[in-house]
């Protein structure tokens, strides 16, 4: 995106271009049938547990003028409207842990000045949120998002590593808790006896970790080894939410001997309570807010425009990644106008306002990777099957493939790119398996050409973007608040275990994370890093550089971190975040040269034009890469790579790369013997090099061999 | 061993055996310093804490006649003498689950018969042992454990099965008890009122899954990524005994809050308390029992002679399997003839007798070779060393090593064998250095030969054979019963735990545990077990035949599991097992062929000569072989194999294997493609065969690709 801030030509470009496929965003939604509930439900649930949890924990912070009630209705009310009007419909909008936080400081502000108090406390917030409307939309109107090259990994990933410590962080609150007397209860009921509450600590430890462990099994059973293909599809879709529900059910088998309030469950008034509808009318009140106050809504109206313009861009982003190869464009500056007006609504009716939240919109945009990857495989095994049925031979095989793969692609913009990805592996395959021996026009059968297996390994990520996924997820975070007696049911130390699953799910492929896991990795085994999937920077850049770049990152995180800790100057923390663009574009390139600096955050602002498609790197040396073969590949690609555009994201080259027989020139790859001279390096010792980037393109045209076996068509060798 | 029985044949040719090598045996173990405690520590901590809560079990089922001190005492007593007069030294003694069993059915026969009663048990079982002493002195003598041979996998492997069951057993039994009242303790105290009842229940749950999950991990921390290598071995090495400490302080975290009774811990009386010596005077009372009873006391005797016989000998055998190459002799006769002894002295003073233990004599010798492996390590690293620092070529550094190695071997027999592993790999070597353009003569350094890497895959698995380990550990579990005091503060909760994590450790190597998960895996998924270690017959036997034999002998395992609870008949128990010698000899063959029952169960006893050293198999091609690299590898051969003598169980193989330039021959196997025959064949269909096992000879010469980067020379091409 070019960096233009003539005044509204940012929204106008995002309009055209998500209207031309807005028609396509609905009726290819509609097409997936039934299984569009699998990454439904798998956000819904992403999305309505911490904002369960957020509503308990303000509940508390506001002494109960906002509870799980509010979160609810704001996350559903702004999701739905943003799935039908708004304009990146992978974006998830709901309450975040940065919202609380801020309305935690909000109230504490009002609740000691008289002149607010607790009863003018969300006229006042009312106020702040007209505040924070007019800000977004001022930026989203002078084009403030075309600056979002500049938000580049260093702040994404830090602001992504922040949250999963926040979401721990209230995890483990919420456990200690447990084993405390809850400040709303009558502390002389029987459940608050000590031994009820030791016995109910102790419980909620055994449920949390229970649904944690469970949780992060569930979501890798694509790769078991045991039960049913379709078994182990429906636990890896639908694990965690079944999880939720198999821990609640385990709450209730000590019923008969245990106190009634053991375990701990959400608690939240049902929304058709009498009281429940106080702060609905709040823009009643607005007007007695004293003047004086009403100005001074702008400071902590400025921190949260902050906050949302990061915060909804920078998840825009990360739900937008180029491994994702996305079809459709972008829509920075028209969301941010959308969630100015979301804001001021949700203000005027007395909630807090929702935003783009991390991890649930990058979560969404992969559980939607999966969804396409499996129609467009059951499609292709069909027509395969179909072909083979008729005696097709492998080209005319690839031909019927190529044809049904082009009828289910969105026809839209961007479209070479996409198609060549079955194209390239036709041509190899067939060329491998005539130099095999075998002939393109012989009739093709199961013993030569494996279907589902060659397709898994054949199809490129792709994403299947509508917006039905969103406004049925938003729906059914609406559907909760009438649902409350049933979530009531709901442990609260489940939820803590949840808050611990979302925070590790978020890990993996923030380079961020795995450069402070390098830190701690022993010298002598940093050799496996590079046998695995890999960012660039691990090959490189010197590890002292990586370590000290790690460090200064590491620092600021924690500052923020404390910040959130402290009393009212806490209100700061969205300005340290924003404050790492400048000291990245700035203070950052003194301390590092530009070529270290660019493996370890890409900026395109700075960056040398992409190089072409990457084939064949030391990625697919890498043991994971290669065992590909099935739908697990699609999670490894997705879930371990995030920020960058890795060269193995494309499961389609493994299979080429690993058939000796037509591989012009095999290469042994030095580097995995740890006296290799990068290993060297990785070892903290700098070694001459010839420059940045362009030392990788020379072996694009080199075939490794990889893993024995794999080829798909090395069976005629029997 | 050929079967003979002339009478006293088998004691006289252990006991010259064993004398040969009787001194070495101590000096062996005495020169390994204070690295010997990382394998008695171990197997202390493995063989006491069974032994504490077998105590337990056994105070709770005999009203207090017999407890810890007493299953203690015997097996320290018994171990001690074992490990100094015993024949083979790496066979653990101690009080096991069956004798607890067999001692449960005796009391609750003796206690409700008037003439003998709660107090002449003990001297009745004094004529149980008296009989039991004088049936295994006739066994020894005439040579019945020269049958061994015939004991073949399926009977062993189903009698380690059944004893993971009975510890998993005991480990949920203990948990359910923990949320009860126990019998013996007042259930008007403070502790088991409802709330404290659930309270411990739920912090039981916490400890034992605790003291599981982080003893299981602890297990594989040599391939952990993080944490220095001494670190990691430390781990590794003392992580059991260190989860349990670590444990039992957690267990004392919520004391202020808490009863003292809660967590419960172990219950034992300290040796010096009054009545714990009553039962050591037993042999006064032997003359007062009824002399229809000590003809009586022939049955269980003759049960548990059965059940000794056996027991002893497969221990005896599991911990001299062929992969840990052991240089010195059995002594199955002469330890059987000890063993009597044994019984006799435990029974005359009123203690239950030991005997051979499984799963701890495996885990004695897999413990053994992990130390030798260190020691062999450290050696050869620092001859390397200092061949470097003088400069010597590459043929000089082999021959200093080979040396240094020769200087550890024992001086005795089966020497030629043993020796052959490092010269074979120096040959090998020298050939790829010079045909990658390395000359033998040219001085090398540390980027030419990485000698730590080197050296771990050059090592084959040796076992360090002595006396030492044994002994220590015995006299450890003498000094548990003075440290009584120190004891009772371990949660028996944790102690459950332990159970569950030795029941689980004893699992891998199973292969009949491998066939039953390999009936759950699905058909489509089955080609995975072909990409890991994996025994002949996943290859070489029909999938519905494997699936045949395993539901047959899990049908068997089920009945004999199911004896175990029958009052008392159950006491019958070993003689099923015993029966399933005869049942594979002569019952199995009419419904298997003969070439699949030797691939699924090898008796030697029917099987053609062995074959010669198989260098270059399948196992190499898969992922855990070859990357091989460090001192996981030993992990990985001496854990996951345990019956067979695997193809990879040396890792110098993989080494030689992965040297391409050397390559006489490139094969790439059809045999990870789904479609190959071989795999056809795991799916259920039969395949025309050539023969039994000859077709794996031809492969032995071919080289094959394995991990690229692997090769010590390859760093050469920089």
């Amino acid at each position: 995106m070019e960096e233009t801030f003539v005044p509204f030509r940012g929204i106008k470009n995002d309009l055209k271009g998500r209207l031309m496929c807005y028609k396509q965003d609905w009726t290819g939604g509609f097409s997936a049938g039934i299984r569009i509930l699998a990454p439904t439900t798998y956000i819904f649930f992403a999305s309505a547990i911490p904002v369960i949890s957020f509503g308990e924990q303000l509940e508390r912070n506001t002494d109960g003028v906002l509870t799980a009630v509010q979160t609810l209705a704001s996350t559903a009310l702004c999701g739905i409207i943003h799935s039908i009007i708004g304009g990146q419909p992978l974006l998830i909008l709901g309450v975040a842990e940065p919202t609380v936080i801020m309305y935690t400081f909000m109230f504490n502000f009002a609740k000691e000045r008289p002149e607010l108090g607790r009863n003018l406390f969300l006229a006042w917030t009312g106020w702040v949120c007209v505040w924070t409307a007019l800000l977004l939309f001022l930026l989203a109107i002078l084009g403030a998002c075309s600056i979002i090259n500049r938000f580049t990994r260093v702040a994404g990933e830090l602001f992504g590593l922040l949250i999963a410590m926040l979401f721990l962080q209230q995890a483990i609150k919420g456990l200690v808790d447990e084993f405390l007397i809850p400040k709303r209860e009558n502390p002389n009921s029987l459940e608050f006896v000590p031994s009820w509450r030791f016995a109910n600590g102790m419980f909620a430890l055994v449920l949390s970790f229970g649904l944690l462990l469970t949780a992060l099994r569930s979501r890798k059973a694509r790769s078991w080894r045991y039960g049913s293909g379709w078994l182990r599809s429906f636990v890896a879709d639908y694990g965690v939410p079944l999880m939720v529900l198999i821990w609640t059910a385990i709450s209730y088998i000590p019923t008969s001997s245990v106190p009634k309030g053991i375990p701990r469950r959400l608690f939240s008034p049902n929304p058709w309570s009498p009281g429940a509808y106080e702060n609905w009318t709040v823009i009643k009140d607005m007007l007695n807010v004293p003047v004086l106050y009403i100005i001074g809504a702008f400071i902590p109206a400025s921190m949260i425009a902050v906050l949302y313009y990061f915060d909804h861009s920078v998840a825009s982003q990360l739900s937008q990644q180029k491994e994702f190869n996305l079809r459709k464009p972008a829509s920075y500056h028209y969301d941010l106008l959308l969630l100015g007006f979301l804001t001021l609504l949700c203000g005027l009716i007395g909630i807090p306002p929702s935003n783009g939240v991390i991890p649930q919109s990058p979560m969404h945009t992969k559980s939607l990777a999966t969804l396409k990857h499996q129609l467009l495989r059951n499609r292709l095994v069909a027509t395969a099957r179909r072909s083979m049925r008729k005696n097709a031979s492998l080209g005319q095989l690839y031909g019927n493939m190529q044809e049904a793969y082009q009828q289910m692609q969105t026809p839209l913009i961007y479209q070479e790119a996409s198609s060549r990805g079955l194209r390239d592996l036709k041509e190899s395959t067939i060329q491998a398996a005539s130099s095999m021996g075998n002939y393109i026009d012989a009739p093709v059968d199961e013993t030569v050409f494996d279907v589902e297996k060659e397709i898994d390994d054949l199809l490129p990520v792709e994403v299947k973007e509508q917006r039905v996924s969103n406004l049925l997820q938003a729906a059914m975070v609406g559907g909760c608040v009438a649902a409350m007696p049933f979530l009531k049911m709901i442990p609260t130390s489940v939820l803590w275990g949840y808050f611990a699953f979302m925070a590790i799910e978020s890990l993996p492929g923030n380079q961020f994370w795995e450069r402070i896991l390098l830190l701690f990795t022993a010298p002598s085994r940093r050799y496996k890093v590079l046998e695995e999937y890999h960012a660039t920077f691990v090959e490189t850049v010197p590890f002292k550089t990586i370590a000290t770049f790690t460090l200064f990152q590491l620092a600021y995180l924690l500052i923020c971190f404390g910040l959130t800790w402290v009393p009212i100057a806490g209100l700061m923390f969205p300005l340290m975040i924003m404050l790492l663009v400048p000291v990245r574009q700035y203070f950052l390139p003194k301390f590092f040269k530009g070529v270290h600096l660019q493996d370890l955050d890409a900026a395109e602002y700075e960056e040398a034009p992409a190089l072409p498609f990457n084939l064949a790197t030391e990625a697919e040396l890498g043991s994971g890469a290669t065992y590909a073969g099935d739908s697990e590949i699609l999670d490894e690609v997705i879930t371990r790579s995030r920020g960058e555009f890795r060269h193995t994201s494309s499961p389609k080259v493994t299979s080429t790369s690993s058939t000796p027989a037509n591989a012009p020139k095999i290469v042994e790859s030095p580097r995995f013997s740890s006296n290799s001279p990068r290993v060297s390096e990785l070892k903290g010792e700098q070694s001459p090099r010839s420059g940045g980037r362009e030392q990788n393109s020379p072996r694009g045209g080199e075939v490794r061999l990889s893993k024995l076996g794999k080829s798909p068509l090395n069976t005629t060798t029997k």
